[in-house]
């Protein structure tokens, strides 16, 4: 199995994918999490720090959370927007670079490195073909060149920020260990990176949860994931399970999380749009019926009545905006552990 | 009369219209204002507070007030900006989210007041028809979902900030009651909103001025605006009075305020452009001097020899810097009100 | 010889052009940069000013180092992104603003300083005629205008701030006095600003090195420029050398300080592209080894492979790193010399 290359300068650690923190490593970061949730740090532990935060794509959540985190904590966000043909950077070692790229990673990661304590990076798939996506073309320079801890903000294979807020909401209303964890994909007018949907099922399955994928046939997850989801569970003796029965799949549900992305078999193409299929795919307050009085989450942005019912998402088990909360308290978990400063 | 919708959770004030603060609220906000200029807090009031700042439209003394409002009073400043295709928000209840749209301000709103402790908002009208325009479809569903103050930071409807510093200015120079306040259109190449001269003459009025409104014809402001200057002057005893004679308007004017806004009966058409109205209507150093030595007020940006001349507005009575200056001030006092650290 | 109408205001102190600032007042900022490098300060000498960063091109290493160097010094830095059609500034006096510009910058530039302790501007040359480019039609308005301190981030005719860092990473490894110095043309796709090159040169001759100005012909710097560092030179006893040869130029050399830059001669057009000519003017491994071990220095972002070879780039003369890092301390020194707050 490919890993990323985290902590590869010795003593260095990235935030970039939840398998390389395991189990006891994700633990740790959301129990630091909802300790700061309860109680904010007044003595601002990373007062005279500055963070880079680097966007490639446009963000609410994200910007926002590590924005207000990384002031909080008392130290200087500044915050980044690449691309718009503003900014073309080279990846290839030993380019002649005499075609649209100005600066190579290799030269603008270790400067950020010089300016700030710790660099983010928020960067898309492509979308043309999913073996260059998955190979991580913008992330892998940053955690290769970085000489400061690197976050991954969302990149093609995983959105870990996302992973923690959702296990966190799960932990603040249940103990996650050995429930029916229901990821079910949802209707969309688009085809949608597989981020967000990675990184819950790993939290998930961190978090000792039973994980039930729930797609149509063809919208399976990567196979390198998906054989880690169940390498895991294996080792922890929890179960996976796929199918492509959404009512069967509610049926004992305690979580049911809602999100649509993309086939990776027929990459870049639209999910269909026919009303029945959309009917079977919506979560509805009739579906959450099904399950045990679940918790309904979403990372947001949601598309209402397309993706979920508006009776379900504005319903008594939506966590929605804990979840989306969450991303602010997590956030600040991350800064504090990578730079040093948690204890 | 139409009145936003303010004050909806309990206990919870925006800062979204000027008429609903009332003479005393607006009195008390300008005063609290004097006071930051004279003496600034050193004991950062706001510390350990965000707010947001989101931009639908370019700004320069809007966002640049407010940012350094909120960090000289220790608080954070996150500005965003939307549109330009990266965010489109739904604001329909019950839609079927299989558009444009990407999020619902019924989610994000909230979302944003998990991160901040306030929320601001500038969005210009769409410019199609003043009827949809005027019912404020970006501000509305921020006042309505919002869990945290709002604050209204240019709408169609009004610029109550622009409108608090333009009083402001004139108390620093005079005791403003009974004196003549003579808000006059100027001419321009474009169909420009009418904010500001609705909030500049509700200003006026609430500080205890004889408004009049110097426009041609066709140029009226917006009905229940209008409505309102009477009802609130006729409860004064001070006098509203409309013409299309300049000459005569500025005759014994303590205070000449000059805009330029498009006719909401032609609505998004442009005015005309032709010399002979453009010398009727800009302001010019030989106007004021009709006047009683009156104070010449612009919300700036102007468009210099077409609103008005060099030489009116280089002369002794501009004080158009200083209204400038006072946004910076004023956003000061709304901040500190609206968070419950005015005092 | 033409000279930025620094200092206009009695006792107000811009940072536009290394000229004006002299063999004195450069030693001075870099000397406090290297001891805020060795020690930065504690106690927020800057605390509770804001500074306006204001940009009408892309930057990476600017907007980071000042955001950074802001914060770190207790001022919160506001950084605004003009153009892009929403910001055009009128410069001309007594024009009729009935075209694109919305506002004078008569007007916006006084505005900032009522809201900043200091307002920087990054504008690039617009690349049409160098006669007319090389009147700063951006910046001399800011310099002209402003009542607050302005830092020039990049002009057409120069980029002072670079000079200063690049002189400190100079000083940082030698005793620059008599040393040679050979800034050389570099191959681009591109026809580039002379800004860093006329800066480069000023800060070497300032810091009392030989000067070697190695150009293919027609590649001069701007005369006025060049007559300067000539009677600065001449002044000080030492030499500057102009010359198309790079393997002659190289001998002996103790800094290669590589830029590509646009002919004036013929401004806008492209320089050569064919492989003997980028061959004959590539920075290599092989020509660094003609030097006395010389550094090897480049603004960022280089073209790899284009301008310098991955060899030389990634060898151990090669200090491009630290010059970009030494701009965050000069930033900070910059500020805290024209705020008053230097010693």
């Amino acid at each position: 199995m490919t890993m990323t290359i985290e902590g590869k300068i010795a003593g260095l650690r990235h935030f970039a994918d939840l398998r390389n923190w395991g189990a006891h490593g994700v633990e740790k970061l959301v129990a630091l999490a909802r300790k700061l949730k309860a109680a904010p740090p007044k003595d601002l532990p990373l007062r005279g720090k500055s963070l880079a935060f680097c966007f490639m794509n446009p963000s609410l959540r994200t910007q926002v959370s590590f924005e207000v985190a990384a002031a909080s904590l008392g130290a200087h966000p500044v915050t980044l927007f690449f691309g718009q043909g503003t900014w073309n950077m080279e990846s290839r070692d030993g380019a002649v670079m005499d075609g649209a790229a100005t600066e190579h990673l290799k030269d603008a990661v270790p400067v950020l490195g010089r300016y700030c304590d710790a660099v983010a990076l928020r960067a898309f798939p492509s979308g043309k073909t999913w073996e260059e996506d998955r190979k991580e073309p913008q992330l892998s320079p940053f955690l290769r060149y970085s000489t400061v801890p690197v976050i991954n903000m969302e990149s093609s294979l995983g959105h870990p920020c996302q992973g923690l807020a959702d296990l966190m909401t799960i932990q603040e209303r249940m103990d996650p260990r050995r429930k029916r964890f229901v990821l079910t994909w949802a209707p969309h007018i688009k085809h949608l990176p597989s981020a967000v949907p990675h990184s819950a099922a790993q939290a998930a399955v961190l978090g000792g949860m039973d994980l039930v994928l729930c797609r149509p046939e063809g919208y399976d997850l990567d196979g390198e994931v998906m054989a880690w989801l169940k390498e895991e569970s294996a080792r922890r003796g929890t179960k996976v399970e796929v199918t492509d029965d959404p009512e069967k799949a509610y049926e004992g549900a305690h979580v049911v999380y809602a999100k649509s992305w993309g086939a990776l078999s027929s990459y870049g193409t639209l999910p269909p749009q026919d009303a029945a299929f959309r009917d079977r795919w919506r979560v509805s307050a009739e579906k959450m019926r099904r399950t045990e009085r679940a918790l309904l989450m979403h990372c947001l942005p949601v598309r209402r009545n397309l993706e979920i019912d508006d009776a379900a998402l504005d319903g008594p088990g939506s966590v929605v905006l804990d979840e989306a909360e969450n991303r602010l308290h997590t956030a600040k978990a991350v800064l504090l552990e990578l730079l040093g400063a948690s204890k």
